[in-house]
């Protein structure tokens, strides 16, 4: 690598800037950069000087910087999730028309659970889940899908925990979370009321390519009521109808 | 900047080997992008063993390259395109639902329409926009509402052309450019039947931030038939909609 004067490479430093920015902190200025990743003012400066002129970053008209159009467009354009969403949109569409509140698409990421899609609509329960945000992939029902056929040793390596607690009803306790991965692969549904909060409830499930490997969850967020499991259905047929779609030879997003 | 050997920052680098990736081709070899940058291939595979080790590359089963998913994710979790993309999701989901084919959303990037967001559905008719693709600002209906309301030095410098033709329809004479530019403010909307292909009629409306400054538009892709009009007026409420909720102060996306 192209070391800098601790060794760290330039593109380290790169990618350590660029993950200071996120939904909950789009805006920031060079000193919150800085704070950030504990690279020097000086080194933050001159990198940033040098994202600024690729459009790897961009600035307001506050002089704050945020996330530069063109890295979202690199990023974009030829995304290895791109096939999986353009096949799954169609039928989350239709299921956000019958459903309502939120439909999401998810794959795992290590131990985490990303989000590569997101419909929702004014007025939507709570949802905690951001396009390309993450959540640790015990908590959410896209997460448990996604964990439930996952490698064993992840299983493991979950179970052992610690596993963070958001609501009264997140299963946190190893042999609650264990029966509950049981359930999913009996069932081939999560159905999770309150998990990550007290209003909504997640229900997903899995999608498969070429009728085998689970590759991605579908999920909708529903208003934690009696009339939760009626999404159940809608949702089924979903799932169905994409990985039905994903027959086709699929370029794997999962790792 | 850090420079390499002839003076060419290893960020720069970065860049031009990303920009090797597009939906045409999302895989290639280390001798792809050599040959399509122009880097030197020991160059090219140095920083591509950085690239993969940080995630902005990741690799298929047959050792081909692709843009990584982390690359996707850290430039769209925070992406400047996401709070208009949000609050436009919903009125074009019903769009959708009302005119079938495709949807799409576009900024401006220069002389260019760079498409944010794209519906479409099987057995839609042809459409050549792609999700962080981007088109030449004369040709689609999306780019002619941008270009109708852009900076007058724009205006003049597409017209002073070469502009690229499509089609026998595509407008790159001058005057019927501008008096089609004409049309479009005087009318609010693009009305482009055969412009990028001869089944398609592209049509378009501005999205106007706080009533005024137009930051995006909205546009159809339908059947070019003597039906294209029908979808008028769901595409003209759609944009109303949408810029009404853009009334609330909004970070500007275009430049």
């Amino acid at each position: 690598m192209a070391g800098g004067s601790d060794g760290e490479s330039v593109l380290s430093r790169v990618v350590r800037i660029l993950e200071a920015f996120d939904a909950e902190s789009p805006l920031l200025t060079v000193t919150d950069v800085s704070r950030s990743t504990g690279l020097p003012l000086p080194t933050v400066s001159r990198l940033v000087g040098d994202m600024l002129a690729l459009g790897l970053l961009q600035r307001d008209d506050r002089r704050r910087l945020r996330i530069g159009i063109r890295l979202w467009e690199l990023g974009s354009r030829a995304a290895p999730t791109l096939g999986l969403r353009d096949l799954a949109m169609p039928f989350m569409e239709d299921l956000h028309a019958a459903v309502g509140h939120s439909v999401q698409l998810a794959v795992r990421r290590d131990d985490s659970v990303l989000f590569v899609e997101r419909l929702t609509a004014p007025g939507a329960v709570y949802n905690i889940t951001k396009v390309a945000g993450r959540l640790p992939i015990h908590v959410s029902s896209a997460g448990l899908v996604l964990l439930a056929y996952g490698p064993t040793h992840l299983q493991q390596a979950v179970l052992a925990g610690p596993l963070r607690r958001y609501t009264a009803a997140t299963p946190i306790d190893p042999p609650n979370l264990r029966s509950l991965l049981a359930d999913v692969r009996r069932s081939g549904i999560a159905f999770c009321p309150g998990f990550v909060d007290d209003r909504a409830t997640g229900i997903a499930v899995p999608l498969r390519a070429n009728g085998k490997q689970v590759v991605a969850a579908l999920s909708v967020v529903v208003p934690n009521d009696s009339t939760a499991r009626a999404a159940i259905p809608a949702l089924v047929a979903a799932g169905h109808g994409i990985s039905r779609a994903l027959g086709a030879p699929f370029q794997e997003v999962s790792r």
